[in-house]
């Protein structure tokens, strides 16, 4: 398997942790954000949409959106549950992700990280959902060990990515306690270095 | 079954069109957009994302997310494949759908139906991205009968719903003849009233 994808983007990160939990071998294969590298003609012939990440299956059939390709690979393992209605409750929560989190939370930090906006200057409006999106997973968090139940799922992964990586944007963590319980106890079962690293 | 939604919401219109498509029966209780019905503490313990739909099951279970709703009834039925990759490849458009094109064309309608904004008075960004989603779903459809094959999925009833209502919003569908072609296909299979009705 190939990946496209931006070690920077936690879009991307997803696919890798997933891969490197389950054992998956793949070659990575760096496309840069911002850099016009998802719209050259190469690009778009594997991704109309222009977006990292993509997979590239040794057939050769190719799949894109990071929350689909992480409930591929995950298919028939202890990321994802067998039964339906728990698999549609961890789908409620890639949803969520790409709707109602990403957009702000992953977007602010990139205002911060790539386009040298201070925390100061970040979009109040951006900033405001982000710290909802933020409360509503602690909420979630409080009472669960992880976002579906007593087991790390996909759900888990595809939330971490942006939420490890917030604080780049200006975002505190240290007055939620239950996400960053959740972080650390994420970093352990997928073996990914301690936050105070990433930050 | 109960559905809690909007019948002027593409979203809620999803879990409309896939119950009656399967003869699932449900209870439609209405929770109107824009009036705060779904920030009372009654509805925050349904979903505290404080959004439609939601559906109840007759034991109680409770599932929000429109695309994950779908993929839940639509388990074990032809309008989501079987093979994994198959059915990976319906995901990757319910993701594009809630990151790429509903939060431009249907918030977009929405600005038009709802907050009497004028065509005029739209926001230019919004309708830039919305016209580009646009696009991409004209190319997708130019070459293939549904956007995943010859067959209808929940991909197609993801995209179809606020597709369908974008010339609300003041999306000029007569120069994308994929799309048109597709709607009236779409209409043709589920069995709802052709689009000149609609508009």
């Amino acid at each position: 398997m190939q990946v496209y994808g931006d070690l920077q983007s936690g879009n991307c990160l997803k696919v890798k942790y997933i891969a490197d939990a389950l054992g998956v071998p793949y070659e990575w294969r760096d496309v840069p954000s911002g850099t016009g590298a998802t719209t050259t003609s190469e690009f778009l012939a594997l991704n109309p949409a222009a977006q990292v990440p993509v997979i590239v299956l040794d057939d050769g059939r190719v799949l894109a959106q990071s929350n689909a390709i992480l409930r591929y690979l995950a298919r028939d393992s202890r990321f994802l549950p067998a039964d339906a209605f728990a698999a549609a409750k961890v789908d409620e929560w890639l949803f969520w992700e790409q709707y109602s989190h990403e957009p702000y939370v992953a977007v602010a930090r990139a205002h911060v990280v790539y386009k040298g906006h201070t925390i100061e200057s970040r979009d109040a409006n951006l900033v405001a959902r982000a710290e909802k999106a933020l409360d509503r997973l602690e909420q979630a968090l409080s009472g669960s060990d992880f976002l579906t139940g007593p087991a790390l799922t996909i759900a888990d992964i595809a939330l971490l990515a942006y939420t490890r990586l917030s604080p780049q944007g200006g975002f505190d963590l240290t007055g939620r306690p239950a996400i960053r319980r959740w972080i650390a106890a994420c970093e352990q079962e997928l073996g990914l270095p301690a936050l105070a690293a990433v930050n």
